[in-house]
């Protein structure tokens, strides 16, 4: 059996994107910046693309910024957004993802800023009393924080966050690569600065994402070029990703609450046959919280073994892809920074498994069948 | 007739290289970072096609990094070349791509270099005597010069130029975005710390573009993130766009004599063309040279007019698709830079015209028919 269950690293493209996609790679092959037919065409396209996108996220055509993806967003908003309005100081925590995580070290190393990090409690979650510390000490400070983890799931509540940045003025931003696609976003009701969108994580194209920076914001370009983006973003813009991205995002909001219901009884089956199936069995972070973790993710902490590196080179080989860590940042050979990051056991196994509609019952099964008998040949 | 002469703003794709990327959009999903078989198969085809890509510029694989496009290529570069160096000033001119331009500009802003622009002659040729005097006055330079430009299709001689810069120590980055998959570059041959290309522009996908740089040169990520491009390029890979992009380079390479000389022909064409159709008429920059200038572009100096800005909607109408400037900063209602930068005469109209393999003798003629009959309406 062939089972892809590493749905948060990059999922499948839809083939409904791939149609939408198609004409734009074969017929409309204009620049989009460029004034006659062929151009116009094209950028026609585009604008509808950044409507769709707007209009499903609640929020203004001005507000939308395609980039080449979740990576390209969070640099943008980080690096410009700190320096267009002037901050000295950034609060995020130690479980971002490195787009985050890397950005902010690199303008701390400069001398740009000071960062901090907010604590976080046993389950992985923000602890907001500390946020408020930190925000009380430190005026001018942008605040990164997630709407969920990729590696361990946790959500993070982003009315509570932006309710206390709104008391100290603060600028919240959100990477919300794990969640666009697969929660309703209300960006008029959200109180908050920016937040970054990847069209891959919702079975659209890599290489195409977005940044949603509210209205009343101006801040100057990463990449600079052409006026395309409205200035904001130069270079030929990635029609096709573009395309795909609205694409996949209308029809992942067309069908969000089944998606969701499906989804959430993957995760639920793969945690009752885990508990039932493999003895000491346990979730990272908050992982098994149906109401605080992404219903795509579920980080398993497996028993002791003398074989963690075996562990995923057995599902590998029985056909089952799943993570150890984020495989968006591997290549790394040390350790997930988020597991450290949480403090979870070192010496026990950890699989991420995530899911997405293309998965079926059975495979879950037969995952959940590979890894049990993983243990079993190890205590034999 | 439906007529595409605007090949420098963008190409269209070839079905080659559509077939060669749709696996990777329907069958191969995987993330390359991932560890697992989804994620190795992909890793293995992205490595292929540095190693491709490699191959043909004659540079090593650990000297090619996969980018969004040109833009960010050019931005990486000269951002990060000069921190990373520790450059404090830098010298291009001012016909550069806005890529280059504005990026240069946004680090004088910050104070982070000093900023030359070495003079052109009458043809918009770089006066080597000005860049040596310029590198005389400023140890610690960043030199970046186009190897041809997008609107007139100037060349520049990159020996000449890398051997002046070698001479005062400064390195040398050339954007050859307009060169790439038309000519060949030899990078083990050529001295230069670095060049940029971007896939779009020889019949491959948009969004999809490299840099090399030289293996003896360290400089930091522009994006930060992930491990991605050996810790040189956060971001989920554009894994499409970088088979496309290599498949594309590998077409251009294997017809690249008879491309030319069938694109040449057009041009020549063209050039002839016009001259027997149209009185007065010329060609901005040194556009009509057949050994220093483009052989994809032709920038005409067409008479003075009451009526310049109905010339391309004449053209457009007429079907015909090309370009007052370049298309790639275009949306700017302002001026071309490049035509202000050689003191073209501002009085007279000028349209770039740029061909590609697809286009056909007849639609040569058709265009210059239709814009002889737009010059003696306004005589009449
Ligand atoms: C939470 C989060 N942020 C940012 C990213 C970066 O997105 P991309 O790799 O598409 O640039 C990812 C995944 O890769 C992610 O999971
Ligand atoms: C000379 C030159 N440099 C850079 C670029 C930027 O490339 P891209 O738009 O693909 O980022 C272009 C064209 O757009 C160009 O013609």
């Amino acid at each position: 059996m062939n089972v892809y269950l590493d749905n948060a690293a990059t999922t499948p493209l839809d083939s409904e994107v791939f149609e939408a996609m198609k004409p734009f790679l074969l017929e409309n092959y204009g620049n989009p910046s460029s004034i006659h037919s062929h151009g116009r065409k094209v950028r026609s396209a585009i604008e509808y693309a950044r409507k769709q996108v707007a209009e499903l996220l609640n929020a203004s055509t001005g507000e939308i910024f395609f980039t080449s993806g979740g990576t390209e967003a969070d640099n943008t908003i980080i690096c410009c957004g700190i320096e267009s309005h002037g901050l000295t100081h950034a609060i995020t925590s130690r479980i971002e993802h490195h787009a985050v995580l890397h950005t902010m070290e690199n303008l701390e190393k400069q001398g740009k800023i000071k960062l901090s990090y907010v604590e976080l409690d046993e389950k992985g979650h923000i602890i907001p009393e500390h946020l408020e510390e930190l925000l009380k000490n430190n005026p001018r400070t942008m605040v990164s924080l997630m709407h969920a983890n990729n590696e361990i799931g946790n959500i993070n509540d982003l009315e509570l966050i932006s309710s206390i940045c709104r008391k100290y003025d603060a600028i919240f931003h959100s990477d919300t690569v794990q969640t666009v696609g697969h929660y309703k976003h209300d960006l008029k009701a959200l109180d908050i600065h920016s937040i970054s969108g990847a069209a891959h994580k919702f079975h659209g194209p890599k290489g195409a994402g977005f940044l949603y920076v509210r209205k009343d914001s101006k801040i100057a370009p990463y990449i600079h070029g052409g006026a395309q983006e409205r200035n904001m973003r130069g270079g030929t813009e990635n029609v096709y990703g573009i395309i795909g991205l609205a694409k996949a995002l209308e029809i992942a909001y067309r069908d969000m609450n089944n998606h969701q219901k499906y989804i959430q009884g993957l995760k639920d089956r793969m945690i009752s046959k885990l508990r039932s199936g493999i003895e000491g069995v346990g979730f990272n972070g908050d992982s098994e919280n149906p109401e605080k973790s992404l219903y795509t993710v579920l980080n398993v902490c497996l028993p002791q073994s003398n074989d963690n590196d075996m562990l995923l080179f057995t599902l590998d080989i029985n056909g089952i892809s799943a993570s150890g860590g984020s495989a968006c940042s591997s290549g790394a050979s040390t350790g997930s920074h988020v597991l450290t990051g949480i403090k979870a056991d070192p010496t026990r196994g950890a699989v991420r498994f995530s899911f997405s509609k293309y998965n079926k019952p059975e495979e879950i099964d037969y995952t959940v069948e590979k890894l049990s008998e993983f243990y079993k040949k190890e205590e034999a």
